[in-house]
């Protein structure tokens, strides 16, 4: 596998990809349709639409009420009303006569103004007393209560343009102008292809060391989202280069462009690239100044655009969002700024960039009072689910060093629209923490999870309003409060949460044998640690400590002993799968993960698992909602549910203010 | 057509609404379908979906390149490489086999990682000197370049909840746990029926005084904005209560919900409200307390909500948005707030409340910084063009009698999501200023209509950046400048526009017979004015009171012998369409209407159309050259396709500055 790997030639900034594919194929839509209005929805407006009447058609009143010349009732007053003989009463659709000074017409709401009335009083101010007169108690403006003619839509005002991607608004234009029906772009059709020998479709078996197809779902969703596009899934392609052209060959018959997943690099093994490679004009683009993103490709195959996307799915949603999107609504004949839906935010902490690079930084986006804050969420590429629990993202410039904190922004929104929640909890992923948030304050809870130290990290820099976290010292094994004082937090209170069991995770066989490392040592098992800077460490370090003490060594000598002391692994999780998957034998973690994977278990110490919350946070109705159900009896119920979980003494109060 | 009018009893808080309907019926999803995860895109889960695996599944490396014991190459550098042993080489979808100290595997980008390694060395730091020696030019830190098990999506972890409508960030994470189905509500059917003797199908010939049904289609369009809602259209019901109640008896088997459009206040023509008084329990609640959207029916027949919605369409939109739609996404199961996507903005100007009401303001956003400004635009609720181009609405509280300027207001978004334009244009409508801008900064710009006064005092309050005005003052005879003075406007220039011809507008019979007041009086025609406060106005008394000199008589004297000269209606092309529809045989305005409405024309004098501008907006590029474009010889060929209008010496250069 030493293979030859080509250098990417000149990256592109993904707003040159526009140009560069036009120097190879004109992106236009393949055809014009006809489609009544209702369903022209999303759809793309092939012309301009001017409006082909007035709108309203003629005067008519807003009211029921006298149709009046207002000079006639310029005087009226409550108690001096103007008496008028009412010579006519006309509905809607119906002729209107013509009166004199001194008449009026009664009318009904949307019934046209009789000349020469420039005013409607309506029906409560007005006492008809005889059949055919009225008096009138109130004066009115000219103009009042009536809608004139063409007052909303003048007859040949632009109503939209061609390219207008068409909203129900525009609809509501249309049909009050007359118009049925309007000229569409015909859809976009596109082909998805997946690539990658290790990919399998989600709904069967997973075999070992492969992972479901996330990019053939994640694209075909972001297709459906615009109703200028469709979309035909060809499955999941054998790796062989002559199967993927076979199947390329015949998708580009059927549709407009085609988006092959993986492969991308330069690699004798990148099939995507390598196919591509044996087209003309083909490559037209490789590589892309993205970070997540950059081995994209995009290339021309005869009048069709074919994309090669990142297999990554971080990588492959920022290519299509950046990329490919662009290049599709161009083909659908839309007016589109390259990005999407934006919003302008504060930067809460400093941001680095890549040079040469534009970087993709995730944020989670906040509002106080009427500014939106932008908090960088730090993930790999390969990690959708933290990507898509954000809101959004930016993208530092290709020369950028630093963007410094409190820069204004522009964030892209990863949904159409941005959606504040009432509470954001940045912080360690706990099943118990996100069952009480979600019990408590149902969908008006944003969860990201980064571990406990970016929670509090988030907390420090006013990114979310509650942290979770079970952070151990190791000088005073005290949980949580010496981090909260270390960094430096302020306005934050601590509010004791609960406890989990710790100890040993091993396979089930390996049950009544590993109470301590030197068990681990004496029948030679295969250790996985946790990452050094976790509170499992520390206990793990702890642990470790006394035991050499009781054996009359030094700690280190005894780690030296244990098969993988130095494998540093960074979640109760990651941990057990390595044991369950036969990876490795014993580990250290919760209880209810080893017991979740199956795995056995012997206790050893307690973690604490606190809420960190903000003062200002603190003073809602929703936090102190969670606060009051820590301390109730319906928690201690449902922590039963929770195996090696416990409530603490101090539950639910608050046991640290800074 | 004096009717016995029934009282509103109690009107009802909008946000009432869900909990007095519950009383009848339970809101809920009507049936389960099972769908695949691309096709389950805005249609609501039916089900809390807990992860069915970890995401990875396994530890695997996220570059190609060499998996080691990272304390094995602690002390490797560019000059001083670490020599390792590679024992193995695997690729995506292999077994990992396990290495010893001092040993490594070449791994590929995507392949589990080996035991005992926790960590990856990129290939570009590594040289392979012999096939089984890498010698490593850098140390990595334990993790680094792993993604480890579960470390995305840990099995059991909550993805999304039961009433969740579904994006496909939500599809990405069902397809990277490997669900290909999920389950979601049926549909929320729903059917349109409209009323009203006026109202016309669009995509026919409007009979006089008849009006294009908008609401059909508005409603239509709103709810296919949603995929978790379908619709029949019933089309428009004759105006009689027997055929309303047949139609309404048929459809009531198809659809969980009807929408049946005006007729909803409780007069003998009120159809809708008679209808619905028939069923039981029918009507419960008639009034909500929203203006507009006061005339709303709530009825439950049977185990089906029944809307009676206003007709005019703003009222229909608010009623829809405020009081159906919320139950009809309870009826599809989802949660969702009651007023749909909002952003917080600063108020520019004052409003007022209407006590015991909700009054719906809409609002234009502008951007300045990272703060969003909302402007008020006042409008009609028959005026839904004007409604719809506005950006949201705010609502105020029933107890309000003013929100202060500077106020923090909830903006509910009238589009899915908000869209700032770089250019905001308030002012008058005039067909050549809307070509201008939309030629020079395509769809940047952003066009309401409110009139020339309403612009300058949209710019005042920095609502604006750019205001159309054909101001007349009546002391100095000048164009827009004295206004711009007298209202105090600061930083803003004004732009001189265009000149536009403006004489008297008649019947195409009268050509040759009308050009003067005295001919009107003479011939006995009538005469429709324009409203005081108008440029036209202005010059049209300047005209009467030059006339009534030369024939010696007082200018009101001459007023009074002409017929509707007390008339007062607000556009050109209200004037117009009264004349060519035969409502009146004469007016005064420009050029272009006339022959656009196919009238006659007399000039008497010239009109003059200036942009005023701020000073910050004439600092950007959009507008300098929107500016540059009028000073072009390309606009002296534009303005030649409008009649009537011609290039001012001025046009194009600043000619006042504030």
């Amino acid at each position: 596998m030493v293979m030859s790997r080509k250098v990417f030639h000149r990256l592109v900034d993904y707003r040159e990809v526009l140009d560069i594919v036009e120097r190879y194929v004109r992106l236009s839509p393949k055809g014009i349709e006809e489609v009544p209005i209702e369903d022209a929805i999303g759809r793309v407006l092939a012309e301009d639409v001017y409006a082909p009447s007035d709108v309203p058609p003629f005067d008519r009143s807003l009211v029921d009420g006298y149709a009046v010349c207002a000079l006639d009732v310029a005087r009226a007053q409550e108690d001096r009303p103007v008496p008028l003989r009412v010579i006519a009463r006309i509905g809607v659709a119906s002729q209107p006569p013509t009166f004199s000074r001194g008449e009026c017409v009664e009318v009904a709401t949307g019934a046209p103004i009789p000349y020469p009335a420039d005013a409607v009083v309506p029906v409560e101010y007005c006492d008809e007393v005889s059949n055919d007169t009225v008096f009138i108690r109130r004066r009115v403006a000219p103009g009042e209560n009536i809608d004139f003619a063409a007052s909303d839509v003048v007859r040949g005002q632009l109503l939209a343009e061609r390219g207008t991607v068409i909203t129900p608004a525009h609809v509501a234009l249309f049909a009050a102008t007359g118009i049925r029906k309007v000229k569409v772009f015909q859809r976009v059709r596109v082909a998805i292809i997946a690539t990658g020998r290790e990919i399998r479709p989600p709904g069967t078996e997973l075999e070992s060391w492969c992972i479901y197809d996330v990019d053939t779902y994640l694209l075909a969703s972001l297709l459906t989202s615009r109703r200028c596009f469709t979309y035909v899934l060809k499955g999941i392609v054998p790796d062989e280069v002559s199967k993927l052209k076979a199947v390329l060959d015949e998708v580009l018959d059927e549709v407009d462009a085609v988006l092959i997943i993986a492969g991308t690099s330069a690699g004798v093994d990148d099939i995507t690239y390598r196919v591509l490679s044996q087209y003309e004009p083909g490559i037209v683009a490789h590589g892309v100044k993205l970070r997540p993103g950059k081995p994209t490709i995009v290339a021309v195959v005869g009048d069709k655009v074919v994309f090669g996307l990142p297999g990554f799915p971080v990588s492959c949603y920022i290519a299509y969002r950046l990329v490919v999107e662009p290049v599709l609504m161009k083909l659908a004949g839309a007016r589109f700024s390259s990005e999407g839906p934006t919003v302008r935010a504060r930067l809460l902490t400093e941001v680095r960039g890549i040079i040469g690079f534009r970087r993709v930084v995730p944020v989670v986006v906040s509002r106080r009072g009427n500014e939106l804050l932008a908090y960088p969420i730090p993930i790999k590429s390969s990690s959708i689910a933290h990507f898509l629990s954000c809101d959004g993202f930016i993208l530092t410039e290709p020369s950028t060093e630093v963007i410094k904190r409190g820069t204004l922004v522009d964030v892209i929104l990863i949904n159409q629209q941005l959606s504040i929640s009432d509470v954001l909890y940045i912080g360690s992923h706990c099943p118990l923490a996100e069952r009480i948030l979600r019990k408590v304050l149902g969908p008006n809870v944003k969860l990201i999870y980064v571990g406990s130290l970016g929670g509090l990290r988030a907390l420090l820099h006013g990114g979310c309003d509650v942290a979770g976290s079970h952070l151990l010292d190791p000088e005073t094994m005290e949980f949580n409060v010496p981090y909260v004082r270390r960094l430096g937090l302020r306005d934050v209170v601590v509010v004791r949460g609960y406890v989990r069991e710790q100890g040993f995770i091993f396979r089930r066989d390996l049950a009544g044998k590993v109470s301590s490392f030197r068990d681990i040592v004496d029948l030679g098992l295969r250790f996985v640690n946790r990452n050094r800077g976790s509170g499992t460490r520390v206990l793990i370090e702890e642990i470790l400590r006394k035991e050499a003490e009781e054996l009359g060594m030094e700690p280190k000598e005894l780690a030296s002993r244990i098969k993988g002391f130095h494998v540093e692994f960074t979640t109760h999780e990651a941990v057990a799968i390595a044991i369950a998957q036969g990876r490795a034998d014993v580990g250290f973690g919760i209880r209810y993960v080893a017991e979740k994977y199956g795995l056995g278990f012997k206790y050893v110490a307690d973690e604490v698992f606190d809420l960190v919350i903000s003062r200002s946070a603190m003073s809602e109705k929703y936090i102190r909602n969670v606060v009051e159900f820590m301390g109730s009896s319906a928690f201690k119920e449902l922590i039963r549910e929770y195996s090696g979980y416990k409530v603490h003494r101090d539950t639910g109060t608050v046991i640290f203010e800074a």
